[in-house]
């Protein structure tokens, strides 16, 4: 019997600038620096670099992907979950996420973050989306200060 | 970049007899030793069974979980994914499995078999199923046997 | 305020022979003389005959696809509710409804079958699964007297 | 063989002022009006007093439920349908429209109007939601001017 681990899942678009390539790297990195486990949705853009930030820094990464094909994930997730439900699988991205943390995107890393704050969970922005119920950070460092402090708090560890 | 990992999902009745708890253990215990990831619905029964006898043999756990807390998952969990949509999470414990391992159960059981014949997975019969398209095997060693052919064939590895 | 419809979802195989077709017609016309609403999964073979025989008869059909276009569906189809979730839409196809009656099929169907005793929906047997649970009838007339004796039941109206 | 009805779905919070209510209900009332079947999430607040809306003005309605009862649907709703999972139900009252008018409401309203962008359906403001993509709309009349216009497209028909 062990303790669990800390799952955070890391949303953003899939097709993003490199610039927001780069802080999604910083963000995986710091996921894996952190001990935790890195969740997204297992495609391209801000979820690849995410998991190849995570994967460099030696953690490991979680892709639930759209499609029924393990092939879809990109090349930095180590365990690829396939739903067959489509972009319905945001709502498990979110979900199955102790913390959530939100870089820019578009429509779909949107719902991920309504579902996040449907399901009470934690939503750090790093995206600029200025919604109601997220917990703003202006860089990594600051997100990574205040993730801390919610680990720290987290009954089933 | 490495290897994505292969994942076998157990599935089982979530009140079974000791007997076939110590069934699932093996099973749990096998996937462990093969350097697989072993993905249950994170409940009891012949869940925890199997999950237990993965984490004492060094193998990494995943619960796929109906609700949305973490501590619904039993003690023997190290990746508690909450979905929040109920028992439909049955087929997405099948649709994540490169293969599945069926032990006895009751219709949730039969569900996610099911499923994994629906998505086109390998389900291996550890519970007398019968049904058309499962793969027998007589016991855990002739079940072993089966998945090292699987996963030879396996192309996302 | 009106009283709810009940709903009665037909499921079965997408390609079925024409006497199934037959049978699912049959089965079709019983629920729009009872005055209740045929749901099914909008697609072809034994769903696109009972939503002919349903239709033809007056009665109002539904249809819950997997995909997202409203086209997929078969020509008898009155209410189209896409779902974008693909085969998992069948977990949903069983959870609306009062009252299953299966008709012969493969996985899908059977998976069908199984959602409706997990949500403890009363599953009526016109296609000789012969699984535990089911309420078995030899043809159409008997399915309808059973059914009858449900409707009355049903707290709901 | 019929032609398919049109859905219209309406999204806003189960708890609303009554100002939002008798908002919901005009809604209600103009898509019953324009022959389309009304769709929603079964509940109360907004939900329901469009349900009323459209029950009164003569039009049918549909609850996508996220529980397994059908007695938690509103007294307005004319066919439930419950699907057992759970929140993420937003999803399908979002894909299963044609068309989608967003009144005021919170996460859950907010993650509906989202997916209904991500499945590329046309989503009328009437909440003041501001959210790109989105057909605003002043009132119920200028809704009302613009569905007429789209329902002209639709091909399905």
């Amino acid at each position: 019997m062990r303790k669990q681990k800390i799952t955070i899942s890391v949303i953003g678009g899939s097709s993003v600038s490199s610039k927001i390539e780069d802080l999604a790297e910083s963000v995986g990195k710091m996921i894996a620096d952190l001990g935790c486990i890195m969740v997204c949705g297992g495609l391209g853009g801000a979820m690849e670099a995410a998991a190849k930030g995570a994967q460099k820094a030696g953690g490991l990464t979680i892709g639930i992907l759209p499609g029924k094909d393990k092939r879809d994930a990109n090349s930095y997730i180590d365990i690829a979950l396939p739903t067959s439900i489509g972009y319905a699988r945001n709502t498990i991205v979110s979900c199955s996420a102790d913390i959530i943390i939100a870089l820019p995107g578009s429509f779909g890393t949107n719902s991920e973050i309504c579902y996040g704050l449907v399901y009470s969970r934690p939503v750090i922005d790093l995206g600029n989306w200025n919604i109601e119920g997220m917990i703003p950070a202006k860089n990594v460092a600051e997100a990574e200060e205040k993730i801390k402090k919610i680990i720290k708090k987290l009954q089933h560890v």
